[in-house]
């Protein structure tokens, strides 16, 4: 009973009011957001965590650590990647060659332990200062000193977690999410340690390295003033600086370590330790993604019947436009000829309609149903204003976080389609016939846009986007297959108060009949 | 183009009608169900799945067969084990003593061998004929030989799959729901072998050990006549006859084959060349399940303002016996002195009150919101039964496959909860306050019950429900907290024809105001 002595044990319970905005109960007292319950025990999920990049150059480290911080931030959780060579890069304007890594070079040596350790100071303020979740520390990190040098510094940073829910900010700190759920009643968890994983990732595959150096390193600021070849000979010469001295992550020295192993391009994986919810989470999406050549096509369903009538949400059919969108769209995949591709739709009408002119077998997906209006399914923009003022004004304000009264926000639809990107990692081509809404959420996790940029993506009806991975990033085209719909498009107005006149709030509502 | 080269290209889309149990939209011509596309290329997603367990006796090979099969069959995919030790038992009525196991037994041998054979040919006609899914092959297996013969066995086994779907018969073929999507088109998959996926338990700590042992193997039929003391000396024994000719999964040798190798009881995990889908997250599950000893504890919200007035649905606050059990479930939550007790609650008032009432931080689930009800949000079962005849009925026919109107099935609750039941695994000492319909599918999980009892399981208000993992199973202790509460469940009536009369209707719905 120890742990809960200075708590009044009968206390009648704290009243309830729900966040206009996201909708979620919280406790008040005298009309204020009620003081939280402190939380004595370390509470293991909310710890930050600090991920270690392990392995020799042109190993898909930084590959990994933007791929990982992207997934990371999108399903909720803020994370930063810190790469030490920008860090090397900014301190020493100018490359000169591989020399510079050379373990016998004293100078450079200390130029790179004391990017390192300004690194790692920046993590320390993400984590501790600016509400970071995640930071994942990318650098070679091939021995076991400079690794011991990281753990000391993790041991050695307390982080005191902050939950501050308000329901009068509308607001609740990130950390508190947990990406599935809100914590309510946490107020201050006491971090002793941040929880350091490493990720190492192994190579002996002579032609994956090769291509790495040539898809990412050639592009590199450090090797804008020289040839190819001049590049691959110094970059192959700067692996062997780190060769000798790397010391993988071994089973029985760092057997007290959490890491997980990624051998020969995710063919094989070692995984020691796993400690909490979101290393758990980290190893399931690395074991899921692969560099295989592939597209994701994402298009929407054809123009509906609902979509011509302005209105939102419904189960409505295909317009004879619509129809013929599908037929395009069936000759545009036939023409693109694609490997072995599966289509997608969700379980909504027009989008299986959409997906029944293509000649071929397609899966439906509960999960790609479009967001949830709630009490506004099937109306439209003007009768949202008419009879829901005020909430549509808490759309405006904060569209990604606003969740429809009985309905869902872009927040709750991102946390539903995760099984969905997850599932795409592992594919190969795609073909995913979805909803403006859900493709909003799909094409942010690819182009890595922020919560705010989001609900305002641009994805209109009968064009298709192809995504191809290319380096670090995502080639993006846009191929509108010349079949007329209404615009559906509203941008946010520039009048969000409550208090707005109606012609203000409708101001930006695209024509419709 | 070749693989589309006898499909019409330019057919005119087929219609689509809604399957009114599960409110799927299917294709149809002239008022039946469509002929699908046949999909030539193999499907992954649907190749049947043999695992074969690897590993010495006492390494929890059976645990993990019973717990995977369990969580397997819970998400949808049908899964059946097969325990060769159980089939010996059967050919072999008594047992004598570990001599049966010696290597140089040739008798032994040739039974065991013979057993291995029946229970591979049983797997057979399950994977083949009766839509199993996954198959779960439960023996020692500790020799390349015996691999090699599991692994001829598969590549002979070539597997038609038919994914029949109906909107007349109301049901799609388990192999097609995929656990997260439905597919449609896919006439005719066929498998060329069924994908093999080797899970290998390796631990040395004979504490563990021993602890195996007096759980799960004195309990065995092998040993109903005699000692502990004489039980523990022989299966000691049996242990050894197979350490010799142990080949642990290789590396090198093994590199070509897909497995999961667990060691030390889930310190560290080797993952080798993981196929499809189904691997990736039988994966996920084993490296989320521990066996540090623990108890769930389910119960639902307090009795509701809703419950009291008989309406399903909606978000009501506690009455006044609704708040008294939540102060008594205060009470009992402190008497259990429970180490480092985490609370969760759905995102509804009811649940959240409940939380409030405990002294302790809780977290707020989304995905623990109770079953969407769609249209029938708020209703009575009296007025469901006046507007939505027909819908009640189907209900009634069909509990868990049935969808309401824009709500969901009980199939889908299963998928919206599948998380929450992969963090319970992780977590230790969990209270998770819900609601009925979210109970029943946690508690299915939990008690290993099919989609048709499920519906109907028991979760009376003002109970709690300790669950505690013993041996193979869970032990359950419902302790009702003494405070009295409407009933809330309602019996599967006799007539279930939509033709019934609204008496017969609603013949078992409990009493209410």
């Amino acid at each position: 009973m120890s742990s809960y002595e200075d708590v009044p044990m009968e206390t009648s319970p704290r009243e309830l009011t729900q966040n206009p905005l996201r909708k979620i109960w919280m406790p008040y007292r005298n009309g204020l957001p009620d003081k939280h319950i402190p939380q004595r025990k370390v509470c293991m999920t909310n710890c930050p965590t600090l991920i270690v990049m392990v392995g020799l150059p042109a190993r898909g480290k930084t590959y990994i650590s933007k791929k990982l911080t992207r997934y990371l931030n999108w399903i909720g959780v803020p994370t930063k990647e810190f790469n030490v060579g920008q860090y090397r890069r900014e301190c020493l304007k100018i490359y000169k060659n591989f020399e510079f890594f050379r373990q016998d070079n004293e100078e450079g040596l200390k130029i790179r332990r004391q990017c390192a350790l300004t690194a790692l100071n920046d993590v320390r303020e993400y984590l501790g200062v600016e509400g970071g979740q995640v930071a994942v520390f990318d650098a070679t990190n091939t021995t076991q000193e400079r690794r011991n040098t990281i753990m000391k510094f993790a041991d050695q940073n307390e982080y005191k977690v902050l939950c501050y829910i308000s329901h009068f900010q509308h607001f609740i700190s990130p950390k508190c999410t947990m990406f599935l759920c809100v914590c309510v009643g946490v107020c201050v968890t006491s971090c002793l340690f941040s929880q350091v994983f490493f990720v190492e990732s192994v190579c002996e595959d002579p032609n994956v390295i090769a291509e790495n150096i040539v898809q990412v390193k050639l592009g590199s600021p450090d090797y804008t003033d020289c040839n190819t070849e001049e590049a691959i000979e110094d970059f192959m010469k700067r692996i062997k600086c780190y060769e000798n001295s790397y010391q993988p992550l071994d089973e029985v020295v760092d057997r007290a370590l959490s890491y997980i192993k990624i051998m020969d391009v995710g063919r094989r994986y070692l995984v020691n330790r796993v400690q909490d919810h979101i290393q758990s989470r980290i190893v399931y999406y690395l074991m899921n993604i692969h560099i295989t050549p592939r597209s994701i096509y994402l298009c929407r369903h054809g123009e509906s019947d609902l979509n011509m009538k302005g209105r939102i949400g419904g189960d409505s059919g295909l317009t004879s436009r619509g129809k013929e969108f599908a037929q395009c769209l069936n000759h545009f995949i036939q023409e693109q000829n694609i490997r072995d591709l599966k289509v997608w739709t969700s379980q909504m009408k027009r989008t299986i309609q959409t997906a029944e002119a293509l000649s071929m077998p397609y899966e439906q997906w509960k999960a790609l149903n479009e967001i949830d209006a709630g009490v506004c399914e099937d109306m439209s923009y003007e009768e949202i204003q008419d009879h829901y003022p005020q909430e549509f004004a808490l759309r405006d304000q904060d569209k990604y976080r606003y969740r429809y009264p009985k309905g869902e926000s872009y927040e709750d639809l991102v946390q539903r389609l995760e099984p969905v990107i997850m599932e795409l990692e592992r594919q190969e081509n795609v073909l995913v016939v979805c909803h403006q809404a859900v493709m909003r959420c799909l094409l942010a996790y690819f182009l890595d846009k922020s919560a705010d940029e989001l609900p305002y993506l641009k994805c209109p009806l009968h064009s298709v986007l192809k995504l191809t991975p290319v380096a670090y990033g995502c080639k993006v085209e846009s191929i509108f297959l010349n079949v007329e719909a209404v615009n559906t498009h509203r941008d946010k107005p520039e009048n969000v108060n409550i208090s707005r006149l109606a012609k203000e709030a409708l101001f930006t509502v695209p024509a419709h009949q």
